[in-house]
Parts: C-alpha cells; structure tokens; sequence
C-alpha cells in the first residue's frame, strides 16, 4: 500500500508526501513516484495525529451514565455496580465505540487499562490504530483475589497478540489503593521479564496521597519507588498531587507521566503542576484522556484545550501552557513513550497523521496553525486520518461506522435494564 | 415559510415539531399539517440552540494572532494596533466568518460589542441568525474624543437597523477604565430614552479592580451603580471579581451577567463564582464566548464545558457547574436576557433550535442528552440549525461558506501585510 499526498500545507509550506508501507517515504516538491492512492492536500494541511496515553477505551458506554461526583463516590457507587456486570462481548462493542470516537478526532494510539482487554485489542486490530492495551491487575488486598489476578496474567503473556506491529501487549496495576505489595511486585517481575510496559494511577487526588502516607508512611511516588516499579517503561497517569520529593524520583527514574486534565477537572481531583513538571522533564510529559465516562470523551483535540487551559490555571499565568507546547506532549511525546518512531511528519517516522481542513472556519484563518488546533478546533476539522501507512478515515467517514453506533446503542439498552 | 419536522426526539420522547412563520406552532405526534419543507427527524433529536451573550464578532479575523499572554499586553501590544487599520468592509468580511463559526457550533444570536458595527448587523442581517449590535463607545478620557463618540451614538440612533425583527439595536461602553463619566452618562441617557441595551465589560481583572478603586474610591460595579447603568437592560460582561456588595448590587439593579469562561481562563483573568451567582440569581447569569482571539473560538458546545469546569475548579467541586445548568444558561437565560421569548422547544416560542445527530459518536449512547450536549459533544453533533422559523445550516451545510471563507483568508493576508 502506498499514498502520495499532493501539494499538502506541511510546516507552512506546500509540499508532496509519498507514504509506502507504514512510514513517510519521501517528502518534498513535485514528487514522481507511482501510488496505489493518491490524495488531492490543496486547501488541506498535515500535522502528526494524536497519541493517548491514559484511556479505560470501554467505559464509552458509560458516557453520561454517572456525572457531577467526586470521584470516589462516582466509581464505587455508579460505576464499580454496572462495570461488574459486564461480559466479554460488551467491551469489544464498548471499545469499537471509543476506537471510532478516537479516530474521528484524530487519536491513531492509544493506552488502554480495562477488564477484558483481549477483547480491546480485537477492536485495535480491525480498526487499524495502535494500542497499548494492558491486562488490568486489582487486587483489593484480598488474597484469593492476588492469586486468581497473578494467575490471569500469567494467561494472558501467553495470549497471542492478534496484531503485534500495532498492539503493544503491557500490564497495569490499578493504584496503591487497590494493589497489594505481592500483586505490584509480582507484575514488576512479569513486565521485566517480558520487556513490558507498566501503566499505573497514581495520586490522582489528595486522598489517594493521605490514605497512602497513612498505611505506608510514604507517599505513592516513593511506594512505587520502594517496589522498584518506576522505569521509563512506567506510565503514571494523572499525577495530581506530587511533592518535590516525589517530582525528582519520577525525573529520576525516567518514567513517563499522562496527564489527565479533562479527568481531572470534572472530578475534582485537581491541576496538574503542568508548568513546573514540563520545564523539568519535557519529554516524559504527555497527554491523555482517561476513559469517556469521568471526561466525557476521548477528544484529543479537545484535551489539549483543557490541558493548556489548566495549567494556565494551576500556574496563575497566560503564559503557561502555551500551545506549542501542549501540542507536543498530545503528539511526539506520547509516541516516544512507548517507542514508536512516530509523533512526527519526517522520512522514515511511522506514518500516522491528520489531513486538516483548512477552509473549516475554526482554522479560518491561519495565522498560526497549531494555535488553531489547540486552541479553536474541533474534530470537525480533521477529514482525515492515517495510521500505519493507512487511511482509517477518509473525507470524516470511517469504514462501518453505522454499524458500530448502533451495536453501541443496543448494549446501552441492555446496560439501562440491569440498573 | 412552513417547516413539519417528523418524529424527532424532544425530552426524551418522539414527537412531531410543526413550525410556522417563525414560531413553533405545534408539538404532538402524527401531526397532520401540510408544510412547506419535511424533515425526517429519526435519528435525531431536537435541543434549543445557544444564545452567546458577549462577543466582538468580527476579532474572529485575529484568532490565533496572539496567544499566551496576559490582558493588558495582549490588548494594548497587538491587538489594539493592528484594530485601528480595519475598514468597515474587512469587519463584514470578519463578521461573516464569525457568524459562520456560530451557526456551525449552534448559536443563533449574540450580543456584540465592535466597531463598524453597522457591517456587523449587515452580517447579521444576510446570514438568518439574531444580533444584539451595540455601538461601542470608548473615549480614554480624551475630551474630543468624547464629543466624536457622542456624535457616532446619535448618529447611529437614527442608523435604520437592516433587519428590525432579528437586530436588537445596543449601546455599549467598554469599560469603567476606558470610558469618562461624560460619555458613560450620555450612553445611559440615549439608551433610557431608546429604550436600549447596554453592553459594558466590568471587573474583568483584578487589576481592573484595583486601579478603579485608586481613581474612584470604589468597585467597577459601584461606580457604574453611581451612574445610574445598572438595569436588567444592562448586560455586565465577565464580572469576574465582585465582592459580596457588588453582587447585591447587581441583583436588586436585576442586570444580566455574561460569564466568559474561555477567554477569562485564557488571558489568566481569573475564575467567575458559577454557584454563588447562580444560586442567588439563577434568570440572571447567561454565557459568552468573548471574541474569539481571546478564546480562541466562538463555539458555545466547548464554552459550556469550560464553564461547568471553571465552576468545578472555583468552587472546588464535582457537583459545581451541573450539566443542566450550563445548559439552561447558554440557551434560554440568554434569550430572555434579551428579551426574546426563545430558548425552549415549547408551542408559541420563537422557533430556534438545533438538531442533533444522534449516531454521532460523541453522543452515544445516549444515556443523558444534556450531559452528553456540554460534556462530551462538539460542533460535528449538530446537524442542522433552524432560527427565526428558518434553516439558516443543513446538513451541516451554510449557504455560501466557501465565499465566506474565502474572503477572510484573503482579508488575512492582507493583515499578515499591515503587520
């Protein structure tokens, strides 16, 4: 397979890009090579796609099921109840819908912590992005949990990834509320032994960090740490509320952070120190959504806005936050974290990217193009999307999304009757 | 002009909507009335569009000019110059693609505050939607400028208003610090005998504050209480920072407050008090974009979101900024704001609505509308926008908007020329 995109708006100028197999090809004017597709780019402009790397994909369907609560009463009293319920069949409805969300505002990865996550990555596989999709290890301090949850994992290094150049297979323990030492130490132990990667919560709100200073008299940054946990294959997600102490352990160990902000904001949990953390380690920050039903969506675009806009907030300062940053952590950031040689619009990068509409009048006119797509765009804006060298929407439209919706729609129904 | 549109979802049930002149005329189902256009609502659902009550349309032109900087520098360093260059022509040409921009993301009518703002109404008129147009008068406390914007307001009095039934004719002053008493007094005098809204920015910044309590011995609101402008024809727009006085002032005088979360957060202006206001004046409390290159958009579906959001934060609360709050502000109080009665689907109300598409990702499933409407949706949900009885977007298509666009990419050009 191969696309050349003609006279596309490329770093402010026009140029060519030819894709062949799954990586840019060659970039540059008037290019003479032969293609199976070739795309029209006048009146469009290419800028990379977006890498999400805090997502629970399924929980879509619980889009608006549950709103305006803190976070742990929103999770043990609405969400915990019906997310029990759930089979196998619903998270792969679940996730195709959240894999279509994402796709339509320009999301080609992204990090997925959930129940079933073979049926995730089944989703992944069909509709063309990329995951890291984890087996999800919770505990809840209960012994005859620990072992049942070491022997899933176990069965699940020996499941057989249906996609591997797109899916990366890695573990996640919930948080150090809900993991035991034996759980966390025994998934350490797996992840190193299989190269893989570990997504944990961690201080996500101010609660979390006292519960955890009270039971292990540390905080969770220096609990992980003692558990030897913390390496650049660690992804914390959210990383609210963080000491200094706790700050330069995470630069230490090289771990990658995903900030969360629309998550965190409609919780309540509070503002990541976006400023204070970005200047110290610039490429360990990157950007995710957290899953649909805390957010309510899977908007990149979107979460951009609200990342840029809360640490404008949390910092006290127009200045922070500023555009061309976000967008970099929203991109290259998150690619580079989970070794993908992508995030970037270069010869020989993994070829994802957006086609924008130029003529959309959120991005009329162009003054400066990613302040537009941080700062007043929409998924409207986005026609099209490549992922691995592939169009996985073209012209808005991905392939059977009519499908998709209404599958969702039917489990929504059956989710209403449960309750 | 005659519009049946056939079972479409409203409150949760389908229903036929018969609209007629420029009303709704009749809700039930089956309805058998003959009309001049039949659309197919299965699919969809039917909400009140948005009515944005603070906006400097035609800076739509400047989006993405200058970002990430505090007010003041950003007002005086780049904006202001470039402003004092704009014909009258390029602020029709701006204020059609910032009306397109409206219509695109849902909103039928909105109070601006520009210059030319004649082109603004003949926008305005043109495109089918609602403007509450005010002439903005400013002085700096220069004395002949004084006598040249007394002169522009009596003029613009007897300006004939291009489209009586959608314009609302308005005054406005910019604000406490740009305007002398001689021309706040002579605003407040035109406007009584008019019978006129006025339009003033106020306690925008803290600095704001400050600086009038150093010339004034007094608050932003108290001084413009002193002057007699406080009325509920008087819409206040920001009023970040009121002290418990100012907020009993404003609501015994009944003005109406134009809440602008996105710019207020962009320019780090601060966080507007949602719950305490709206707790003690829920009819007074409506919502604004701003302009959009301060926002950097005029799309009312993501302001909802902010707005929820910034309540969240400013109250410290999960439960702050409830969907159908937000909801409520953006549509009907802004409407009644200006008199108008419109803002519900209900029979004898003004016909503005939007349709939704229901099979778009972002509202499925669709658990709860409105949550899903500021939580998780954008301006691709919106289908079609019907105003004043008549489909000003269909299928998400406005008449004209390639010209439109057009026209203010080579406007920007222009500018990027100036510069």
């Amino acid at each position: 397979m191969s696309i050349l995109i003609k006279n596309i708006l490329h770093n402010n100028q026009r140029t060519d890009i030819f894709i062949e197999n799954n990586s840019f090809s060659l970039i540059g004017n008037n290019l003479d090579v032969k293609a199976d597709k070739i795309i029209d780019g006048s009146g469009k402009a290419i800028v990379p796609a977006f890498y999400n790397t805090h997502n629970h994909a399924a929980m879509s369907i619980l889009r608006g099921y549950s709103d305006d609560k803190p976070l742990f009463e929103w999770l043990q009293k609405d969400i915990w109840p019906v997310e029990a319920k759930f089979t196998a069949e619903d998270i792969y409805i679940a996730s195709r819908l959240a894999i279509l969300e994402m796709i339509k505002s320009g999301t080609v990865f992204f990090a997925d912590m959930y129940f079933f996550c073979e049926q995730t990555m089944r989703a992944v596989a069909e509709m063309g992005i990329r995951g890291a999709v984890s087996k999800l290890a919770m505990d809840m301090f209960d012994r005859s949990r620990t072992q049942t949850q070491k022997k899933a994992t176990a069965e699940f290094i020996k499941f057989s990834n249906p996609c591997p150049e797109r899916i990366i297979k890695c573990l996640s323990c919930h948080a150090v509320y809900t993991v035991s030492d034996e759980l966390f130490t025994y998934i350490r132990d797996i992840a190193d032994q299989n190269n893989m990667y570990i997504q944990i919560h961690v201080s996500e709100t101010e609660e979390e960090n006292k519960d955890c200073l009270k039971k292990y008299g540390m905080s969770p940054i220096a609990k992980l740490d003692s558990l030897g946990l913390l390496s650049p294959k660690t992804i914390l997600a959210h990383a609210v509320h963080l000491s200094d102490k706790d700050i330069n352990i995470i630069k230490k160990r090289g771990a990658v952070i995903s900030t969360n902000p629309t998550s965190n904001i409609k919780l309540n949990s509070g503002l990541f120190m976006f400023e204070k953390l970005y200047s110290l380690m610039p490429e360990q920050i990157t950007l995710g959504t957290d899953g649909a039903s805390s957010n309510n969506n899977l908007n990149m675009v979107e979460s951009m806005k609200m990342c840029s806009f809360a640490a404008k907030i949390q910092g006290c300062s127009a200045i922070a936050g500023k555009a061309s940053d976000i967008f970099k952590i929203a991109t290259v950031n998150g690619a580079h974290a989970f070794g993908l040689n992508a995030g970037k619009i270069e010869e020989g990068c993994l070829a994802d990217c957006l086609l924008l509409d130029l003529n959309n009048p959120f991005l009329t006119p162009n003054h400066n193009l990613i302040s537009n797509l941080v700062y007043a765009a929409d998924s409207s804006c986005i026609s099209d999307v490549i992922c691995d060298g592939r169009l996985v929407m073209e012209n808005h439209i991905v392939p059977n999304e009519e499908n998709i919706i209404s599958e969702a729609q039917a489990l929504a129904q059956k989710i209403k009757k449960i309750k």
